[in-house]
């Protein structure tokens, strides 16, 4: 089963927990200035050090556009992956949890996700995989600034601790800006779901820990789970105060959404975006009690632009729109 | 049952059609200048010579507020009724397709309501009620112009004929515009549905025929037929083009109306009408299969506000709110 149709601890709030660590080859440039001679070089050593890890190898450029963008939508590679194509590769394991992207800024880029906050889950698989791969690669490392990475902010540990956080409440109450001043004095980041520079569409926001010089794996890991803690603590004391105070429009609300999702002929994946926010929402806070949860994680993914357009025998926004009604009327239907 | 849960024919097109006669008892002066003691005697003659017609007499000043805004609800009384209650009283059928209003503007106001497009029966109906209370009353009438009515447009046959429409795809189409001033030039008046000056909510308008005076009943009967027929033919011509040329939209639109109408936990009165208007129209055009349209019907009266704050212990905008989501919900979900 895929990683993100399951809920995992403080499911209500959430999504999910990412590790990244970032490593790149002693010996040869960063993957920016590296020759196609020795970027071909590298994808096959790191390919050959992966075998027993039970890893896909899929090369960029042999796969269709399409497939490119759904696994940009399953946050299995970055954007940045769809360009230079052939210099690219991510090994993916069946349930895609593991996903170790090849030549995107740094030579490696280690991934893994678990469902809800379970980052040091995620750090153990993160580490088993990079201890599997430096048994037979020689990383870039310096004693005093630990590994070398491309761009200085991922210098020391290379690692990147994320939550995804679904945060309607706090949105709703305008309180989310405080919280944002508040993460970045803290040296950590927030940001809306599809990555840096994009609006926080369906109330959903990345918190990830920024800081990676000068502290252990584990302090860095630590300090995002703690704040974490705090903010679900605030987004469901939030939530409570939407209940005492609104109660009748917030219902009124979740179930309107659910029932437009039920019923529209046309979607656009921005609007089925927001109305799944909601109904995540709902089922969450109790209101929702015919819909499970499993079937929003599913369709916050498969409705997505690309995963829609793989479906459509003409790819069209009406076409793409017509078929994200049908898929979600069916699995919200008969679940 | 009452009229207005039926469908009568054309009545994809035509909710309605009604007779008015107004009638003034010779020897008073017009309603508005009446004594108190001449109110009182007028309106115990009337009551007397309605005997044997099988009206109930509701007299305003004895009804509470609420069922006076109930019976304007239904379109049994005017909203001038609403006022002056004391002198105002109404004589009403069981299946509410016969009311007389007594000491209006006229001191007899005959109405006649039939489902769908149904103007001969309607005017049959008013004569004969007609023509008991004339067995016993002695009106205002003169050789050369006809019945003596306060207004002087309503000289002559006193005879109002009108129709109500619903006309969504001439609405959308803007064609409407034309439309109306089509009418005013055959001397015909189109407005919305709740009277002089009201929008034209949910779509639907009121087409009557204005000339009482130099034209014969049946002539002013006819010429209104024939334009709502025109009328009739142009809106279903709109509805196929809609259909045509903008298929998917057109069945996007009312089925979600219908989700929200199923799944809504708050709606006003506005917004239910409306949404009604849109499953009308796609009852009317096969697209919506599981509501019959005698709930619509149902639904277009019994969710007016009076009808709702009837229900409810506490008359606030929101708990009305409320209670017509639960009661559209319920009609809807187990028709």
């Amino acid at each position: 089963m895929k990683w993100y149709l399951d809920s995992g601890n403080e499911g209500d709030v959430v999504i999910s927990s990412r590790i990244r660590l970032a490593r790149n080859i002693k010996g040869f440039p960063f993957a920016n200035l590296l020759t196609d001679e020795q970027s071909k070089k590298i994808l096959a050593l790191i390919k050959d050090a992966a075998t027993g890890l039970n890893l896909r190898y899929l090369s960029m450029a042999s796969m269709p556009e399409v497939n490119r963008r759904m696994l940009v939508e399953r946050h299995i590679i970055s954007p940045e992956m769809l360009r230079n194509t052939q210099r690219r590769a991510v090994l993916l394991s069946d349930d895609e949890q593991i996903s170790v992207l090849l030549g995107e800024e740094d030579h490696i880029r280690i991934q893994c996700m678990t469902a809800g906050l379970d980052l040091w889950r995620a750090l153990d698989l993160a580490n088993k995989v990079d201890d599997v791969l430096e048994e037979k690669l020689d990383y870039g490392f310096d004693p005093r600034y630990g590994y070398k990475t491309c761009c200085p902010t991922n210098t020391g540990t290379g690692l990147r601790a994320s939550c995804m956080l679904h945060l309607p409440a706090l949105t709703a109450s305008g309180y989310i800006e405080t919280l944002l001043s508040s993460a970045a004095k803290l040296g950590m980041t927030v940001r809306g779901l599809y990555g840096e520079g994009s609006g926080a569409g369906g109330n959903m926001y990345q918190i990830s820990n920024q800081i990676t010089l000068g502290i252990s794996e584990s302090e860095s890991v630590k300090r995002l789970e703690d704040l974490v803690k705090v903010v679900i603590e605030k987004e469901r004391g939030m939530r409570d105060t939407l209940r005492r105070e609104n109660d009748d429009k917030l219902v009124d609300m979740v179930s309107r959404s659910a029932g437009i999702l039920k019923s529209a002929c046309l979607l656009s994946s921005e609007e089925a975006y927001n109305l799944l926010s909601d109904v995540r929402l709902g089922i969450n806070m109790g209101i929702i009690k015919d819909i499970p949860i499993e079937a929003v994680n599913e369709l916050t993914i498969t409705t997505g632009v690309a995963h829609i357009a793989e479906l459509c025998s003409e790819d069209t926004p009406s076409s793409r729109d017509k078929k994200r009604a049908e898929i979600v009327k069916k699995r919200l239907i008969k679940h």
